[in-house]
């Protein structure tokens, strides 16, 4: 049963269940438990651990979301080493692509309701007052608090996020399927909003085969571009075109890829949208990019670099630019395009307890396609 | 004394001062009266009294802001009348140029401090989490709180702000200066920003004479534009060409507004700000700009109309475009213009107490430059 | 057959066709005659004429394009009557909307060759050389010359155009159905493009089931907006959805337009694109465009006017826009997407001969659709 | 005396210097000599020669115009030795800052007339119906015709230019002052543009006290800009500051420039212009550029790349951009910055005879400031 009450008992000893109960409009009395399962790992590389917690309390900021999926991305991974340049929070609730319900709110949320669906994605809050923030770029806020990073993310059966920053998910959408849309969606379709190209251009997708790859054709498609997919082997090949890409190239059986890049596009393509975390694939997209063009970056091994020769660069007036995660309009918009039926994610189920096979897996490269675990398993 | 505390008394009775004080950072006990000045009304056109009332109390969200000085904007008078087609709030404190020091917030504020300099402005608050406001058009949110209209305003003592919103004005600045920044400033600012012009290019301002004129002719040439001055009257030009007007063009001795303004900017200023409520001078401003030119409207005359010939507006391809008042990142920019000298607001000081004499002069017509009032007086 | 030669005799007395041929690249000697059938009229609403007139010569910069067929545009209605602020050459040639084979051109002439498949379209030739042209702003050019207008038009067998200018039509296209593409296609694409909207977004189309309109319904579709088609019937509403309109009003059955178009589109469309050239249709689209988006004004109704009210206008921070025509990119464009077979152009098909009586029909306001003219019958 | 007219002797041996005469506008028959001065090589990095050579014929496009001065500048070295990976026509006059009068041109030259002051600049010629040209990216044409490098340049004392691109010099202007605005003006004006910054903002412009950065100091104020020049020593520092600099950085004397950059600018420039060939110093550029910010490369040193780590570029959402030289729009913009006494350009005399001792002192690296050659002398 479904009831959205605000209590105005205050006397209730801070910080006791009940006193936090008392503060925020709940789902039902009875449906938040004290305690819920995660998997959490208390140090950077440590064993993940399945077991019991207690149930998060939102801040007067924050939603409180019933994680039912959560997407698996391989920054999860990154957390859970810790070999990336910025510390992670410990112990830590890893997880950034969460779909579930709204069961909780602080006393200052607004907008929202008891019910509504929610996406926990990798920027769970931002100061919103700085300059970043004041520009919609929320995500390189200094204060910028991440999923499944600096913040308890969505592996667990509930979580908290910023009511500002929380994905707004349609009534009705199946929960399961948008979880990679909440990470790997909006990261695929800001980037290609960074490309700066209009309908009826070329796009390149580096690496379209894969998950983000597959995301990446089909919202090229859905804006209008023409993508060429860059994959290698003949399955990628039939998944690409069956995604939506105008042409496929097999990188493992072109000669030269510059120059075949540069003929199927007339010149090359105005974008290349770089999915792959292939350095070689990288450097060779600032090669083929069409003049005036750009290219983006969007992967993020640990250690690599790409080198732009300046001579070449400033005569071909090409663009490199990064491209991180979307804001609020870029996941709302990412969603509703997957709303539209537009972006189909293939996903594979498992259950929560699962995660540290999955990770193993994943770290062994075994992984094809976006495993999606139900928290309740 | 400046003490930054946070008590954590949480027993008292919900609502009363004490409990209020106990929930937020406040400046110093003693410094935070239980009541002050202000000025208010109980309906539209009523009498404006100046009175005691009890300081508010801020929100979660919000900040306390210890007004010191307040502008008196055309605006205030409609909102008093209430004319425009948008109920206020009744009672109603005006204002919505109030500058100050923060002296409390509420436990959910992020980046601000006790004794920070901040600004109390149109746009009070919003809801962050529409469509506008996650593209950075706060002020087109449905959910817009008005300072001075939706929401209690500047004239007054104490007055609360979104702390999201409200405007960051950098230590040291004088405060009685920098209040129609607030409001004047940042709205000429966004509507020279509108005109999506470049360094180099004319700009009209039509009404330049004026007060928000005035801070439109300082801004523009701060931008690198060519502002064209039109007014009526020598003293008006003089203002004007000392400001940084490259040209005054006195329409009360020009025969063919039009034809002049072509020939004196080769073909027509590339965009016009329309600060003017002369209609008249908005239909011209139609007939001269540039072909692919921007006309800008920013003047809110309660029941105008202008007229767009559509064969001249297509074959010329021009834009009209409403301009309102500035969001976050404007405000800032608008201020840092300030900051930095570039800019300069001639004001007239009174008492908060000679609000009702300074309302009967405004709408006689009779009050050329900006008051500001003090709010200790 | 096909020759492409350059002679050199030089002695010929200029101006004789023989001269002329010495000078340019032509086709084959025998395949460009010395005279040709036209519809030509002496005055301004006089008679329209089918007969034999010379063979004009192109200059250094023109190519001479043997039209195969040609649109007859509402635009030509107007160039014949003279009812527009701007007079036409007499006699005329109407006609700019010419599909056709590049038989000759000048010396001067780059990156043509003889039997490149090429347009003649309303933007004939410009200045290159003035603000206006220099930006891509071509047609806003004082010195713009305008085929069927300034500059005999594609109503004859061969048609002068500038090389520059020209529209490039891909080898294999259909030059019947490709004609109407060449001022009614890029017109829309114009607008849609001076709607600066983003993939994913609604866009209104005012007159969805005219001639304009069904293709700006297929545009809009092709690159990523979310049409609403406006018009009135049923079979209009059908026509409309087979060309993938998301919605379609039926003015005829709606009692609050301004309430209809907000409510499907929560909150109005962020773009209106007015190919009707009805004034009240255009005056509703002000009202119910959404805050912050643009109204785009397509249509060349002779004396008809917009009116902003300036409070709305400026609260809502709208923008209306004049759309002229394309440029050479836009013109590229849009033929590309026609290319691709994104865009279906429904034609009926006369002779050069009829003209006179589809002028009729035309002033009458009996034609549904495009009637393309076959200029060898 | 200066006559226009046109002669139409028709009969005369084409290429011959009285048929050329007979086909174009002159100056006055007297005035345009058979032979002229010029420096001429006949390979790369051979002798350069001061000597008579026949005076060159304008096409039907082009203008001849009798070139009063001309920069020497960096790429001219370039040219002269043959070391960029692109051929240059031989025998060649060099030069591509020539500034003279209008003395002849071809008859389809469009908007123009003898006596006009004209500029041949970098870009002499493009086809303007590709892609790129038809875009405004005229420097990117697969055609695109170089002054002094495919096409004889403005180190004599008659040299023609695309009547397109050749840049038009106001009436007045000071002919050797505005030599150099013509590439270096040009290329730095267009590398703001290419930072995509607004008024307000921070750019850092590395190596500020050298030729383009002195330019570039003072275009980035008169666009609104705040420049942080970075140059090293003290005499730097004070011309830095003289043409406008907010703030100057010795390199010389800065422990950590990354450190410094950020703090003196809030976090960063939102843009750098790297005039400077550092690699190492355009590497550093990336480091402390802003998030979200824009490093433009615009020197062109021969064999010298940029490493982007792509962890930091995708974390900070920056670009590097490749800027090359200006378009038309453009060459105009930045020619009117200077006529409107915005931009000083300190320039050294000389003879064109002396051009070879010139070169000399440039490979030394021994210029400060820029050569202005007279082509009279």
């Amino acid at each position: 049963m479904i009831t959205s009450i605000r209590r105005s008992v205050s006397r209730l000893p801070r910080g006791s269940l009940n006193y936090y109960r008392s503060q925020i409009k709940f789902y039902s009395a009875a449906a938040i438990p004290e305690f819920q399962k995660a998997v959490v790992f208390e140090t950077n590389g440590g064993p993940l651990i399945y077991k019991d917690i207690p149930v998060p309390k939102p801040r007067a900021n924050e939603l409180l979301i019933n994680v039912k999926y959560s997407g698996v991305c391989h920054t999860d991974l990154h957390a859970w080493k810790g070999d990336w340049p910025l510390a992670t929070k410990l112990p830590l609730v890893g997880g950034h692509e969460g779909a579930g319900i709204v069961v909780g709110m602080g006393e200052n949320v607004k907008g929202w309701k008891i019910g509504d669906y929610a996406g926990v994605k990798w920027l769970n809050g931002s100061c919103m007052s700085c300059e970043f923030c004041e520009e919609g770029n929320e995500s390189n806020c200094d204060h910028a608090d991440l999923s499944g990073y600096t913040h308890d993310g969505s592996f667990q059966e509930y979580a908290t996020a910023d009511s500002v920053q929380a994905a707004r998910i349609p009534p009705g959408t199946d929960l399961a399927q948008v979880a990679p849309i909440l990470c790997a969606g909006i990261t695929v379709y800001k980037a290609l909003k960074t490309a700066n190209i209009r309908a009826g251009q070329w796009v390149a997708i580096s690496g379209a085969g894969g998950g983000l790859g597959s995301l990446a054709i089909q919202y090229a498609k859905a804006m209008g571009f023409k993508p060429v997919a860059i994959d290698g082997g003949d399955a990628k090949g039939e998944l690409c075109k069956s995604l939506g890409a105008d042409i496929y190239v097999d990188f493992t059986k072109t000669d030269d890829m510059v120059k075949t890049m540069k003929e199927i596009t007339g010149g090359g393509p105005h974008a290349v949208i770089n999915v792959s975390v292939s350095t070689a694939a990288m450097q060779q997209s600032v090669d083929y990019v069409r003049p005036t063009g750009t290219v983006v970056l969007v992967g993020l091994p640990a250690h690599a670099s790409v080198e732009s020769k300046v001579f070449d660069s400033v005569v071909k007036s090409i663009k490199v630019a990064g491209s991180y995660v979307g804001n609020r309009a870029d996941s709302r918009e990412a969603i509703e395009f997957f709303s539209r039926g537009l972006i189909k994610s293939p996903i594979k189920m498992a259950g929560l307890s699962e995660l540290p096979r999955i990770y193993e897996e994943m770290e062994r490269g075994e992984i094809v396609g976006r495993y999606v675990v139900d928290t309740s398993k």
